[in-house]
């Protein structure tokens, strides 16, 4: 049995749900304040970072692209044309450029401010670095999901998917991180009718409904956050 | 023929010339002053950033990590015990865990301010973010690194190596980024005397030659940088 370690607007968290919901893996979610730094969880990542993943017998494994390795190397060897990272090394160079562009690029331009300074300092106390969020930061990221949003348009107005002509890591970590993004309300849709229609896509599949019946007490999702036809 | 884009001081380039070394796979260098942002080169790389591999028939390789996974994957198959990468699941976990504990961690809190404020920032027009180093970011990267020298010396205290009982990728990462430090004259070996003896058997290894020789007009290397016994 898997256990991870998560938040439910953590978008690298969702990132792991979403691998797991389309391989059909069970895993038992325990929501992680990683900002209260608990000494328990240091010792499982010394990093102090969510999502962490625990399986039977082996080290805990830390971090959403650490995570997807491990996923694809251990629990979908049998799978063939249906794994989402395939098989041709120059494939593979595409799913893992795009994964990670959205997983370091977009959170740190975009979503990472957003939620960080929207849910996680909610939580926090003065020490642990919560307060108001900084209009400064929310403002550049609002500024800044623009042109990513744009390369997702761009990305499927010459192929199927992100990364190629399958559904991959790529387009799950995208999603992950545009799903935040959109609970919070801040993803300006009807500039990319290419990119919307991508994520009505992603959105529709089965392994994307427990993101979209997330809720955080005292922050309710944007009006159309779960609504599939948005 | 392999041919990389790099700068001979980026530390995430250094460790894909270690790895090649290690491997004993040739690549053409290239000297990328990515701030300049040439067409040419976002072409290859949206991201704009270095290393990038360039590999024959194959899409453009960007970013450290995936350099790392793709000479794994297709240029060292046959070598075994011998591999960067070990095969056991729970191994490969560790060796990825630290070498995104340097490569992404210790980069962005030590080495990368360090090496941009120090090196990229002289080479800058005003227009490219060009201008003296910050003194304020110095001082915490140097802060910082302390920590990341006292956590390399708690780990090879229990092991041989930084990630179990052989050289991985992770020891390279950490020599990498540690190099360009040293370069700079910022490691303070004398606090860590486990951590000083592990980086001297990684710098004496001959897939570190061509970096002790490594030297930028204008900025030498601080005293003991290529010295062996220092």
């Amino acid at each position: 049995m898997l256990t991870l370690f998560h938040h439910p607007l953590c978008p690298h968290s969702r990132y792991v749900r979403l691998i797991l919901g389309e391989y059909g893996i069970d895993a038992r979610p325990l929501e992680e304040r990683f900002w209260e730094r608990r000494e328990e969880f240091l010792l499982l990542n010394p990093a102090g970072e969510i999502p962490v993943l625990m399986a039977d017998g082996e080290p805990a494994i830390p971090g959403a692209a650490i995570i997807a390795e491990y996923i694809e190397e251990t629990c979908a060897p049998e799978r063939g044309e249906d794994r989402l990272l395939p098989q041709a090394p120059g494939q593979r160079v595409e799913v893992r450029r795009l994964a990670s562009w959205f997983n370091d690029k977009f959170h740190a331009e975009a979503s990472g401010p957003m939620v960080t300074e929207r849910v996680f300092k909610r939580f926090m106390t003065l020490e642990q670095g919560g307060g108001p969020p900084d209009t400064e930061a929310l403002r550049a990221a609002r500024h800044n999901i623009r042109y990513h949003l744009a390369y997702i348009g761009w990305l499927v107005s010459t192929r199927d998917w992100l990364a190629g002509d399958r559904l991959s890591l790529a387009d799950l970590a995208a999603a992950a991180h545009m799903s935040v993004a959109d609970y919070l309300g801040d993803v300006p849709w009807n500039e990319d009718e290419a990119a919307k229609n991508w994520y009505a896509r992603v959105k529709s599949r089965p392994s994307f409904r427990p993101i979209l019946a997330d809720t955080l007490a005292g922050l309710p999702p944007s009006a159309n956050y779960a609504d599939l036809d948005f």
